[in-house]
This record gives C-alpha cells, structure tokens and sequence, in this order.
C-alpha cells in the first residue's frame, strides 16, 4: 500500500491531484477500483475517465483533468509497469535446498537459495545467492549460475552452460543441447562433436520450451538484456547482441550473428552463417537468406526490404486481373501461347 | 469382448448380419482378424470386403452386403472411434499418491487419484477425483484441477492454473508460463509483470510440448472441447472458443481471440489482437494479420479470403512465361526499360 | 594424446611431414595451439596455413606444404570429426542405477547402465547395457532401449516406444504422445483412441523439444540413422526412411512416408499423407502439399520443383515494374478498368 506521490517517485512521474491518495493495486482500465491505479494512455481511454473506478491513472505529461487523481509520466506504460512490479512482484524468500533435490560433489551453492523437491545438481557447480530453482530442473556439472536467477520447473542446461546474473529460464527450456552438426560419410552422417557451451548474459529472459544450442567449439553467445519468447531455436554458435528480441516460434540456424536492439517476429526463420545487423526488425514469418545490414526492416519468403515487399505483395493481389489483361494483350498482339 | 449387436448399441449403429458375432479387438482393414472389427467407408474399401479377415465392418448406413456381418452407420468412422474408444481405452484406476511425491500444505487431493513419483504439487492446490499426474509433473501453487484429468510426465502448471473436467496434457506441456510483455525504457526491455492465469475449459485436449502463457491481467481461456496438437504456442489473454481445432506447430500472438469450430491449420500463425469469428478455417502457414469474419477461409501470406489466394496462385505459376511476353510486348511498344 | 601417424590411421587419412608429431587436442583455424590438429578446407584456410599455431592441419588429399604437417584426406571435414570423436568423446561409464530413480516391476535393466536420480521406469521395461538416463527422464511401461542409448534430462518416452541401439534423444523430447485424431460427432471432437507406438531405428539422433506421435494402429518408424533436430513434430503413423535428415522446426502430419537420405530444412512442413521419394531435399519453409518422387528438390508456398520456384521468384522481384508497364500498355490499348 502506497500513496499517490510515493508511486509517482517509483514511476519516475508527477503528481496531478490528491497526492495521498492510498494505491494497493494495480488492474486495467475497466476493472480497476477506488484503490487501484490505472493506465490511459490512448485518446481512447483519456477520454473516457469519468468511467473507470481507479483510485487513480497514469497518463501522458501533457494530459490534465480533475476527474481523478492523476500520475503524469513520459512513457505512461514504462511507468504503469514499474509501479506493477513495485506492487506485484514477489520480493525473494530463500527456503534453502529441499532434502529430496540431489546435488553432486564440489558444488558452490549460496545459502539463500531455494532449490526444490527433484532437482538434480551435477558435480562442481556454483549457484550465486538469491535464485531460485524450480522442480525437475537438472544442472550439468561445471555449469554457473549467477545471482538472482530463476529457473522454472524442467529447465535443463547441459553441462558447463554459463548464466548471468537476473536471467530468468521458463518451464521446460533447454539450454546448450548438442548443436546439429554431422558430416556424411558416403553411408551415413558423422556426428561432429559439440565441445563448446552456451553463455548467457545478466537480465536475460527466456521463456518456455525454447532451446539454444551448445557451439561445436567456443561459446554460444546470448547477450545482456536479451528477450527470448517461447519455442524459439537457437542453434550452435550463435551470437545474439544485447537487448534484441527474439518472439515466440523463431527458429535460428548454426552460426548466425544478430546484432543489438533487433526484433525477430514470431515464426521467422534465419538460415545458417547469417550476420544482422543491430536495429535490425525481421517481420513475422520471414526467411531471413541473406546478410542484412543494420537499421533494415525485412519480410517475405525470401526476405527482402519490407518497403520492396510491400510493393510487390500490392501486385499480388492484382495479379489475376492483370493475367486476364494479358491474355487479351497477347491475342490482340498476336502472341502464340 | 462383445457381440456385434452390443458394439451397434455403443457406436449409434444397426446390425445387418450375425449380430451375435464376438468383437474383441479394432483394427485396420489390412491387419482385422476374425474377432476385429474394422472400417469400410469410402468406396475403394467397400470394393474389397472379401479382402479383410475381420469378423464385422463398420459401413455407411445405406451400404449392404452378406460378405461380412456389418454395422451400418450414419457416420462410419466415428462409430468407428466410438467401439475403439470402448474397447481399448484403458479404465482408470487410482493407485494413490506416491511416496516419492511431493506434496504442499493446504492442498485438498481426492483419495481416487493417481500421483507418480517425482511428482511436485505446490501449496492450496486441488485436485478432483479421477486424475492422473505421471511422473516429473509440477502443479504450482493455488492450481485447481477439475475431475478426471491426466497430466501426462513432466507437465508444467504454473501458480494458480485453473483446469476444468477431463483435460488432457500430454507430456512437456507448460501451461502458465509468463506472457511475453516489456516496455523499452530507452535502454533496456522493462519486464511488465504478468500477474494473470490461464483457464481451461472441460474436455481440452493439449498436445506434447506445447505453451499457454498466463495472462497480463485476468485469464488466458481455452474454450471447451478445444483441442491443441504439439508445439503450439498461445500468447498471453488469448481466448480460443469451444470446439476449436489448433494443429501443430501454430503461433499465436498475445490478446488474440479466436471464436468457436474454427481450425487452425499446422504452422499458421496469428499476430497480436487479431479477432478471429466462428467456424473459421485457417490454412497451414497462413500469416493471419487482419481480423477474420466467422465462416471465412484464409490461407497466404498475409492471409486473405482463400479463393482469392488460389487465384493469384494459379497466376504466379505462369508468372515467368508471363514475364517473357512481357519483354516482347515492351519491345513492341517502344516501352524503354 | 597421440602421434599425427595415429590420428591419421583412425581418420582414414595420410601423413605429409612430421608422423611423430604429437597431438592432444582439436581446436578450429585460429585457436588452434601447437598440441592442437586443425581443418583447412577451403582456399581461404589453406592459403593462409603460416597463421595457425596449429600442431597439424588437416588438409585435402591433393594439397602439399612444408609450413605445418599434413593429414591429408578426401574428405578433410570428416576426418576432422573423426579426429574430433576420437580425442574428446567421453567414454561410457556406468554408475549404476540411483537410489532416487523409481523403478518397475518386472524390468530386465543391464547392470551396465547409469539411471540418475528422478528418473522414472515403468513396467516391464528392457533396457540394454551403456545407457544413459539422466535425472528426470520417464519411461513408460514395456519400452524396450536398446545398448548404448542416451536419453538427456526430462526426455518421455510414452508406454511400449522402442528404441534401437546407439539412439540418443535430447533433453525435453517427447516420444510417442498420442496421435491427433479426433472425429466430430455434430457438437464436440470425439478422440480415436491412438493403440500403436514408437519404433526408432539404430544411430538416430532426436534433438531437444522434439515430439515423435504413436500411431493410431501400428507403429511411427523413424529409420535407422535419422537425424533430428530441435523442435521437429512427428505426426502419427510416419515413417521416415534410413538416413534422413530433419532440421529444426519442422512440423510432419500424421501418415507421412519419407524415403531414405532426405533432407527436410528449417521449418519446413508436410500436410498428412504425402509420400516423399529418397533423396529429396525440401528447402526452408516450403510447405509440402503433393507427393515428391525422388530425387527432387522442392521449395515455395505451396512446394514445388525448385528451379521452377527460383523462376517465379526472380519475375516478382520486377513484379511492381511489370504492373507500371502493364497500366501504360492497357492505357494505350484502351482496355478499361
């Protein structure tokens, strides 16, 4: 439970109104009550205040009224986040390492950690203080984990697997798997050997049932603040820069570089030994084939600039007048078939 | 083991022929035995029944024939499915809680259940008579679980999932993992915190390693009857209507709302806030970015009426012998490159 | 640690230079130190062997220098993996069944295996001598596994799959779900209960997160030295041939037939009951929607041969000229809109 003016601190915005106004929750327009807080941020709801019940409503600087009591912010939904998770997120209670987890020999594990039931802990790994590590969640030897990790249940990483510190692994996800590499033999495929590992930067986010492979050699790279949705592939080597979001459903081959800020959308695929740039966006379903350079915006099946796809996907859809035009064209012309 | 008349009984049909026939096992045309059923429907298997060694067939209502003793129906293979049903679905039978389970406090678990070892049931956590947990199945805090339900090995539900009757989860399923949702703060992905749940109607049925996501706010429902194929992904507070069919490998975006009886082809995919009517088909791969009127059939990329899309289609193949005359005519008409 | 002589003998290749050299460790080009073998291959590698640290460089067969010593092959990468297999593939060694692991009754389990804890066996269950289980892994009652086999963490193996020699299958993967098969009765989807199983021949690999269906009746056949990759789904009753290669991400309906030594690239997908011949290659994304005789390649939306697809591609990257040209001639030749 906080005042108005304290959660104006918290967002980073100003108050406009009653200033001690008590806030305990956080709900959407529509359902929000008197001690609630709010977001209006669209012309939409701005001009509808009179009709949601919040105790009190985030809107943009310039945005002024008596209707209710108001918290003014730059970026309105940055700040209703920040005051979400001020009041929502659960602070950290370490409960120890369960008696029926099983952990191997020569592990360094902070005692304010919660280790649950059926973990499974290989030989010679560290655990910084505050992470938590959910049930079925199995450890390789030699991996380390940072502090303040969260690892859901049914996590895996493969042995010596590297996490930063804040990365946050949803249920099922696995990660430093074998990367895919065989060589044919004439008979049958080869394995190639994967003797590298996956490293992972602090404030990391993956969600659930997604996988990135272990390199053949070195270290598959994901960096700082990256976000990773679920059911996404990514394969061996990879580097993949600070801050990109990657959405649910992509798949990435062996040996891709993604640059900084980028956005893959959902169900996009990038073949093997691809470089992107940084702020690069990759719309949804795309086929990424060919480097591209920074600051692009690609879709389509092969991706090309999204401005040259749109204009050819304008066609398409006139594309079977213009077949009946053409068949009158080359008769008219004299055109054989 | 069953006569032929009590099997007619079960399956909604009518004997022609031995009623008295004994039924004890289901099997395809090639492979039936003489105490098998099997199924004849279409014509070029109703062409060869002195071929199949079964001891009775199921055909359409107005098929006739002393080859066999058959078992007419108005919906031949759902008779079918209905005696297979009958004749192999194994009976649930509880065996209890494992002792190698673990379970939390507060939890109100019927005694007719059947909870494998490894199992991890967090605190407050209902769970209905009849169910199934297999081994590695995590069940967090505050879940309810409905009657007769099986959760298949290492399922995932996140705190506070709610589960009708009869639902289904087959193995590697996570069902309330966070949804996908950051603010950009000019620096770095801010996390808005997903304090939402996932419902799921009576009768679901969810494939292998498939992801629901938990709502921002209120509920991700799936409908009654819904039934989910492997690796399929639901964003965050999508609401998908009774009886809809979602096949394998299908993306969708978060506060998608998808209405009753459609089907959603493999590898479709639907990007955010998209409505989507009733009875609607979405082909596979399609990339569903406007919204759809009920009944509608989609299919391209972006998605469009189907028909249209099969127009231009048949366009495109002809598009290089287009592009010829296109030179030709160019050429004539003094059109400069 | 070996001498150049002895590594060649092994990678089926000849020595140029020093025999005796001796050699601990495989690195690639340029990490490579003076203990380490190396790979050039290519021009570009071989051009510059004077900038490797390399103890020995594996080279082609027609290749000479006196700058480092050689091991020549015909096939210089395989020879690496070879090399590569020899010097850091972790030998086997059984550690025997855990305390923690829960096993079944009537089980034959070789005292030559390592089962870790959390792991869960059914009944009746074979499993030969060199496996591995690691923690989390579930078994289902009557599967049998041949020697040597590896399932990663939390892989579930439903009841009766089989399983060759030598398979190994990544953490999460999911063999033998049920099939998707419903029949609509008017209201709801009544499921065909799915009898068959799993048969999964010798030398397959199985990335992670991937799913394989039991069939409705007999058995889903994945053939002897079929490699998979990460977030491959499997449907009911396929049957992909002896040496295929299945990239990550793509989806197969239910009663597929895949020859032998195909490759199916990224996200591609194959609707139910196509049959692909041996030894085609199925490009990325393509959406296979007809059968494929052999040897052919095959890409697009929907698939088809892929000379003809780059055709249609090449003509609509000038597609939005040809429209301009199309609205100049049409003006001219007074065809209306």
């Amino acid at each position: 439970m906080q005042t108005l003016a304290e959660l104006a601190q918290i967002a980073g915005g100003r108050v406009r109104g009653d200033a001690e106004a008590v806030i305990s929750g956080v709900q959407p327009f529509d359902e929000a009550g008197p001690e609630d807080i709010t977001l209006a941020q669209s012309v939409g709801y701005l001009s509808r205040l009179t009709e949601t019940n919040a105790g009190a409503v985030i809107v943009p600087c310039d945005f002024e009224s008596e209707i209710r009591p108001l918290l003014q912010s730059e970026n309105p939904k940055l700040a209703f986040a920040r005051v979400l998770a001020h009041l929502r997120r659960e602070p950290f209670r370490a409960q120890g390492v369960s008696s029926l987890a099983s952990i191997g020999s020569g592990c360094h594990i902070d005692h304010e950690v919660t280790i649950e039931p059926f973990v499974r802990v290989g030989d010679g790994v560290v655990i910084g203080p505050g992470c938590t590590l959910r049930s079925g969640v199995s450890v390789g030897d030699g991996c380390r984990i940072g502090n303040d990790c969260s690892l859901h249940p049914n996590v895996v990483l493969y042995p010596r697997s590297q996490l930063g510190r804040r990365v946050a692994i949803h249920a099922g996800s696995v990660i430093g798997a074998d990367g895919f590499g065989y060589v044919f033999d004439g008979e049958q495929h080869f394995k190639m050997e994967q003797t590298g590992i996956v490293e992972i930067g602090d404030d990391v986010e993956i969600g659930a049932n997604s996988c990135v492979d272990r390199a053949t050699f070195g270290a598959t790279v994901i960096g700082r603040g990256v976000k990773i949705d679920n059911h996404v592939h990514i394969g061996h080597n990879c580097r993949v820069g600070e801050h990109t979001v990657i959405v649910g459903c992509v798949g990435i081959s062996g040996s891709v570089s993604i640059g900084r800020n980028c956005v893959l959308a959902g169900q996009a695929g990038v073949i093997d030994h691809i470089n992107i740039g940084d702020n690069v966006t990759v719309m949804v379903k795309t086929a990424v084939t060919k480097d591209i350079p920074s600051g692009m915006t690609v879709s389509g099946q092969p991706g090309r600039n999204h401005g040259d796809e749109l204009k050819i996907r304008a066609v398409l859809r006139r594309l079977p007048e213009m077949y009946k035009d053409w068949r009158t064209i080359k008769r008219r012309f004299g055109i054989e078939d």
